[in-house]
């Protein structure tokens, strides 16, 4: 058996006598293992002294200097500018970007992930629309490259960073509801992701604070996008129940929206209250400016490359580490009592 | 001397008896070299069957199917939109890329041209603000490895991709004029950048065609930048004789120059016409909606990376490719008559 810095996750398992499959679904903390098999694994853990994101680091003997980068859409601002600020960091320390497009894709990035590991890439930024599921999170294991996630649910071995999509849509919740609004949409990705189940998560605790049950019809999930933006802004304004509000629940989303609202010669905020998600010089511009849910994706991308950075140079900390970063509510002129 | 595949500039000008800064002077049709010297050259160039990125190309043994890129800014939402559709040709032909963000810090892109070429990219994509003279164009045939030249001055033997900038601003300028607009401001780049010169070149070719002196107070070069469209903005309608209409020639300067003119609460185009340079989200979704210079990001970058593709192959021609991709002019409602 292999010792120390050589240690794999077949290790672990041999020590604990239990399968492969078995400490990975420990390792994700998936409840459906009994507690004694949970616990013999945990003790072969400790005896190691083993850690997937750590050892992944330690047993990577040639290293490439540089860095692989998995996310849906560069063209995105938002995520250019994350791209932008963790490149700088990178940079900095003498690390290349080796950046790729996933589309969101999720044969893609399966395809992608290989070839990054294959190239030797000395860490993984990933922003990835797959699932994290136990098959999914086995499959990251053998890669065996630190990994750094980016605003998803992570392998619990796994360092991450996120923004608080929550608290922030609970805020904007809360003000259109202040405002007296009662039918308010709230557009976004899939519920199986990190973004959209907080921001939701945000939605119904500020409906629930004031006693208000929300409209499923009015939840549209699926998509971060802008077409699926403007598909389901238009079929809400075509509906007979209209929202009189909407919250655009992604960074791409808001033009989608407003061309919707301006196909139906409505204005905003006598016909409707608008709010974003991420700023923009289209929310800051557009007349009446929009206010948004605000974070700053530089920051994201500054934390991400540091403690892939840390991980790759081995002054990480052995347990995984997960920032979450702040955001705020920027009231503009976009929200006003329902007409 | 070497033969073939392994020549490189030393041997063309070991072979024509001349220095290897008159061979680049050659390559780059510097004016300043003798008649009977360039002769000289070029008939060594001929017999020995040398071309700097052909012979870059063919000279490199070991290829780590990576493609190196170099751009300003990352974050700019058209230049990433370039960088998403190159990335997708490479990936197709199973190159990852190397990207980096130079800031337009000339010391910053001889850093990262020599890192890139250290980490023997196959071939790099520049959008490079270093201005293309002898010595540097010299430089750049050191590190031979195939280099294709993003809408900017190319040195005479590398490939390259423009936008047709001087046709659409040509366009921009006489319909302004044909409004009857004599005060009429540009704001772009430096006019040793490509995009600018060409952009000031059909500003002026209007004027000559309709008889009009441009007045140089109102041609402000320099950035492209949206803080520095904003600032010049800010000054031209602080001066005495105002513009009563602008083209803002940068493709991230639109939102500087639409926040100069709402702090002066001037109402577009009632009190001033606006041209924009590149399509967004915001010229599109501004109220009115602003007229601006468009072509398409996604095809420099699919035929920037075709040409580079062809080039590492061997598939391209010995003779560099230039091509010019076209612009239009896309009519909203950003202009009327002065008032």
């Amino acid at each position: 058996m292999s010792k120390g810095p050589n240690l794999t996750i077949r290790d672990v398992a041999q020590s604990a006598g239990v399968s492969v499959g078995t400490v990975s679904r420990v390792l994700n903390r998936n409840e459906t293992v009994r507690a004694e098999i949970r616990d013999r694994v945990h003790r072969a853990i400790e005896t190691l002294g083993f850690s997937p994101n750590y050892v992944a680091q330690s047993m990577r003997s040639r290293t490439t200097r540089t860095v692989g980068c998995i996310i849906r859409e560069i063209s995105i601002p938002p995520l250019a500018a994350f791209v932008r600020a963790a490149h700088d960091v990178l940079h900095e320390a003498g690390y290349a970007l080796l950046l790729t497009n996933s589309e969101g894709d999720i044969e893609r990035e399966r395809e992608l992930l290989k070839r990054l590991s294959r190239r030797q890439a000395d860490g993984m930024m990933l922003g990835l629309y797959t699932p994290s599921d136990a098959e999914f999170d086995d499959f990251l294991l053998t890669l065996n490259v630190p990994i750094v996630v980016v605003d998803r649910d992570t392998p619990a071995w796994a360092d991450a960073v996120m923004a608080d999509h929550h608290h922030s849509t609970q805020i904007m919740t809360d003000h259109l509801l202040t405002l007296g609004h009662r039918r308010i949409a709230i557009l976004t990705g899939r519920e199986d992701m990190f973004p959209a189940r907080e921001r939701l998560r945000g939605y119904h605790a500020a409906h629930a604070a004031h006693g208000v049950a929300a409209d499923p019809l009015l939840m549209r999930t699926g998509s971060f996008l802008a077409n699926s933006g403007f598909s389901a802004m238009s079929e809400l304004l075509g509906s007979r129940q209209r929202p009189t509000a909407v919250i655009a629940g992604g960074i791409d989303m808001l033009s989608g929206v407003l061309k919707a609202i301006r196909l139906n010669d409505l204005a905003v905020p006598r016909d409707i209250s608008v709010l974003g998600t991420g700023d923009s010089s289209l929310a800051e511009l557009y007349d009446p400016p929009i206010s948004v849910e605000r974070w700053d994706q530089g920051e994201v991308g500054r934390v991400a490359a540091g403690l892939l950075l840390d991980r790759i140079s081995g002054h990480a900390p052995r347990a995984p580490r997960h920032v979450l970063l702040p955001t705020e509510f920027v009231l503009r002129q976009s929200t006003a009592p329902p007409g």
